[in-house]
């Protein structure tokens, strides 16, 4: 820390560094190929020119240096773009330098035309562009370049005008931004990226209940018989068919019988009932033990195989509760809060008490705690497992969290995190910071089309340097009464909103089906999958069209990296309230083709009425000019239109929700 | 800085902590007697309590302790205020904790009412005040309180409920949230806070060019005769009768005869023109030097006695450039940008050429310049002088301010520095973060009531913290259309808003007469007092009424705690665009008497015409009810008022530009 007495300026001033986190408290994040845009704040004194540069230190140790222009006058801001390519913690700092040649240029252009200080102005340039050759490494045919500009400024056989010529150049120009000579190099401190697999950023998650999938309800003895993971896995290709690459399980492990919820969260469980599968622990085992109905170890194995082979990742749910039956009860009864009366507190919202579950307490030999769950996180990851969804991170200490990503990402720095944390932004948000890759959000509750817009921009300004969302627009706890009550075409417009929205998005598994009905009084489905074996007759989704707009949607994500991009959204103006329209768009220079790409996604969020809307593009934002013309073929339904900055469009619930309009590169 | 790895959260997460300028690069600023209003966002897992407090070290070592309360829950921010008493560094951090009384207190309270685990609850009341009442040191009776609370607890003779009781009475409450019981205390870093004298936030200046006051012209030899110090001296109490602190002088070093300019910037002088003061140093001195027509050293020492006899500190101009004549040209040559023909560069804006002035070049033997320099600052140091206005200092590197006001701040911490930077919002922000106290600012560049409300807002926002405007409705190189064009109830309503819309303010002489003729074609005053002597007839301001109200104004400063504070500007609703209110408030626990101070001001912005508005005051913002009604003194017009909510005003310039409407305390 800097205080008074030290100088702490620089030479050349560098302030507001960004993405900075706190000033390197946490790093900021990035994913291998995704742009990230690196601004600050750069000054000096006088009229003299500065320029910047990026200097980023990578993971092996090398140095990558990449150019940093001006992008705003007023605010003296500059902006680089680095894009990284190994996965790692890198470093960068920003380098403010004076440029001599610049400064040169500048004088000489407007007083040699003004017939002032000529000769000196000539000579003046020798001596910088003597400089530029002498202390700056070049390649042989950009020597020549500057070496003849010096000589045409000696050339006294020329006018004055063609003696600065050459020096003036494009050429020359170009060659001093690319390897301008600097002097008063004054660096940032270094600040802190962190580089993850592109995954960390892109997925598209498909959640299902293991024991469901699969199982079978025999009449004559009213009884099911559980899904296991070998009959879970023929689903795997209808999930593949899709486009999904993430299957995500609810928790695997064996499941209490202590107080056991029944069916629709009744507080007593009929003898067939099977138990929230969140009432972690049994006489079989804990965390790191698989419910015996749905197989072992070995064919979870092969799950995990059968998912890889239908090009899918497997994601566990880490739940981190106990069922009065968890071993860990009798084993280490001091991992939770004792009472005075010497019995274990249950998880309670006072006076409510939940009897089903023990929660731990992690400031009772947190040691023990922390290498306990570590090692139950080692038999997953060993077993395959690369992503985890954590259950209500934000009832644990962020300390604990903290501490077990930043193992895990040393040791697996394939594993990714997604934290279900719906509460208040500041916890949200510092989970993000201190190490879980991705996000549940808000998306579920912003039902109009203006609150919507907000947020897509919200999450894809700032934050989107730490927080990556993951948006669902259901899941087995969450049913809100819009989707409730917009049938198949809202489903199909969050379907189409949470793909394109976000790079990561979920589905539960059902929403094919317009599973809505919820149970009486609370925002979650009726004969919740929690509780009880669900069977889905699939062959009926094919009326509903949700599945196909899916499908439509995870190709559309395959083919344009701007649906895969958290920044670059830009919300549209839209002469209708309830039709929403937002651009995903990389500029030339982000894109890993070199060529921009860019998508435009118009929504309707009124499922039963057919709106229509003027919408008027902000040109600039996907980078057109005022009057260009695009054509777009719209992934949903397969249509071309030929748009300008005003354009029209109509969504009809009965043909379609949406476009999902890929622009055309020229 | 903390990598992944460390543990960079704490246990009970303190995040974004204010005032922090890059996390502690640079100290916040503060004067004695001012509130700090210090915020953090803290939460933690869960649904236990948390609290907050501030710590505060002081520079003697010392440390003080605030409470710092919850203030806005779904934001997680928590607010404390600190009111420094001693100048000088200090550093403060916040402590987050977990709360064990407020977390049993809430559950004790919900479960003892519902009958749910009711022993339980009043025997762990009886653990966590036994606690409090151990481990943290209490006042005898506050003891006692506590230990009857735990005898009432452990009372099986009384109702549940009864027992409970007491420990949940406001008294034990407020106990324990004074002197709490701390569990897993999570501090921030330290973060730095200078604190300066009043006068750096607080101040009412006064221009003059010392060589104007007494100078008399000679009708017969068309010559004038120069004033002195001792002239100068003769105007001292008419200043300070007005009001003013601050006596600023233009330089009053020896003045350049080469290239000297002639009247209204003439690049030519007449023998009798007496040459800018800015174009410093002659054969009789440079910037330690007095020019001889206005006295000696000891003149001047007897001005700055006679200006502190009158309640007037005396600032100089530190414009740090040369005349081709300065003594330092001959002796270091080397501090100049030699060009590469020998001559030494002038300054310019290419292709125009300033040839009164040779600009230093810092990059040059640094050290000579810096020491230099320092030595001249001790000369008017050493001489009286406490404040100095600094010329262009976005001319200069930023490395050369940063350490000379640190070095200032150490061995005369009550020196101030005023910065006229009139440049990009990143070169004058960041002057004032590196140590500059004060700065002028864009107010005279804000003619509509629109403009002016948002800037007011801005300045006393979050750049608060570090930099404290300077409010200039003239000065010898600034005179705006408006003030052109607008006569004298224009500069009554520019003083009023200079005056009460900042703590610091200025006014260049001769305001008072209302000179307001430009030198054609440019936005400054014809007959520029830099190039000439200048007489002024003070009768005459008498009719104008400028002086009255700036008498006023700075009478009205003088009695309202709110018009010397930066924060706490609130613009109200008004329905005329031409008429601006705000408000300036302290709230009570931010005053030094203990009572809360407010002052309304109405300002019209048109000096044509007589204008009204309904204007609908923010009551939240100045402490009051919807409902409540307060009497106000109008210290412009001696006027009394009673207003609501809601109430009118008429501004005609025929009777007043402006009401200053001091609220009286009930």
């Amino acid at each position: 820390m800097a205080f008074p007495g030290e100088l702490s300026v620089g030479r050349i001033p560098v302030v507001g560094v960004s993405p900075a986190l706190e000033e390197g408290r946490w790093p900021a994040k990035a994913v291998v190929g995704e742009a990230v845009p690196i601004t600050a704040t750069i000054f000096r004194e006088g009229h003299d020119a500065e320029g910047a540069t990026i200097v980023v230190t990578r993971p092996d140790g090398k140095r990558d240096v990449r150019p940093m222009p001006l992008k705003d006058f007023g605010n003296s801001l500059y902006e680089g773009i680095y894009i990284p390519y190994l996965e790692g913690m890198h470093t960068f700092r920003v380098e403010a330098w004076s440029d001599p040649y610049s400064t040169w240029a500048h004088a000489a252009e407007v007083k040699v035309a003004a017939g002032v200080d000529v000769q000196l102005m000539l000579d003046e340039g020798v001596v910088v562009l003597t400089r530029a050759l002498s202390e700056v490494r070049r390649k042989a045919a950009r020597k020549e370049l500057l070496s003849a500009a010096v000589d045409a400024l000696q050339d006294h056989s020329l006018a004055p005008d063609k003696r600065l010529a050459p020096a003036l150049a494009d050429a020359v120009r170009d060659e001093l931004t690319e390897r301008p000579l600097r002097d008063w190099v004054s660096p940032s401190r270094e600040y802190p990226l962190m580089v993850q697999r592109e995954k960390a950023l892109v997925s598209a998650w498909y959640e299902i209940f293991p024991r469901s999938e699969g199982a079978r309800y025999n009449a004559r003895s009213g009884q099911w018989k559980s899904g296991t993971f070998t009959t879970a896995a023929k689903r795997l290709p209808a999930i593949a068919e899709m486009g999904f690459d993430v299957v995500y399980l609810t928790p695997i492990h064996p499941i209490g019988l202590t107080h056991r919820k029944g069916r629709n969260n009744s507080l007593t469980a009929e003898p067939t009932d099977p138990g929230s599968p969140y009432a972690i622990g049994a006489a079989e085992g804990g965390h790191d033990a698989i419910h015996p109905e749905l197989g072992t170890m070995r064919q979870f194995k092969n799950f995990v195989k059968a998912a890889a082979d239908n090009g899918l990742e497997v994601a566990l749910d880490l739940a981190l509760q106990c069922s009065p039956d968890h071993p860990w009860v009798t084993e280490h009864p001091e991992w939770f809060t004792q009472r005075l009366d010497g019995t274990i507190a249950y998880a309670e919202n006072p006076p409510k008490k939940y009897q089903d579950i023990y929660p731990l307490n992690f400031d009772n030999d947190p040691e023990g705690i922390y290498h306990a769950i570590r090692d139950v996180l080692q038999v997953w990851i060993d077993a395959g497992v690369t992503l985890f969804r954590v259950d209500n991170p934000h009832t644990k200490p962020l300390t604990f969290w903290e501490r077990l990503l930043a193992d895990v990402a040393r040791t697996h720095p394939e594993v990714i995190f997604l934290s279900e944390a719906f509460t208040r932004p500041a916890m949200m948000h510092t989970l993000a910071k201190i190490g879980f890759h991705q996000s549940y959000t808000y998306f579920t509750w912003r039902p109009t089309a203006e609150e919507m817009g907000e947020y897509l921009e919200e999450l894809s300004g700032e934050g989107s340097f730490y927080m990556r969302p993951n948006f669902w627009p259901t899941t087995h706890d969450i049913l809100t009464p819009d989707m409730q009550a917009g049938g198949a075409p809202l489903y199909q417009a969050r379907a189409v909103l949470a793909g394109t929205g976000s790079p990561s998005y979920g589905i539960y598994t059902g929403y094919e089906l317009v599973e809505n009905v919820p149970r009486p009084g609370v925002e979650e489905q009726i004969d919740n999958e929690k509780y009880e074996f669900k069977h889905r007759e699939w062959a009926e989704a094919d009326a509903l069209g949700v599945r196909d707009v899916i499908t439509r949607v995870n190709a559309a994500r395959g083919r344009r990296v701007s649906l895969r991009r958290l920044r670059g959204l830009t919300v549209h103006e839209s002469s209708n309230p309830f039709i929403l329209c937002y651009s995903c768009h990389v500029p030339a220079d982000q894109s890993p083709t070199g060529k921009a790409d860019t998508v435009i996604v118009a929504v309707s969020f009124e499922p039963h009425v057919a709106h229509d809307a003027i919408i008027r593009l902000d040109m600039e934002a996907i980078g057109l000019d005022e009057d260009a013309r695009i054509v777009v073929d719209d992934a949903l339904t397969d249509e071309t239109f030929t748009w300008g900055r005003e354009f029209y469009v109509r969504l009809d619930p009965a043909v379609t929700m949406a476009h999902v309009a890929e622009v055309r590169t020229p």
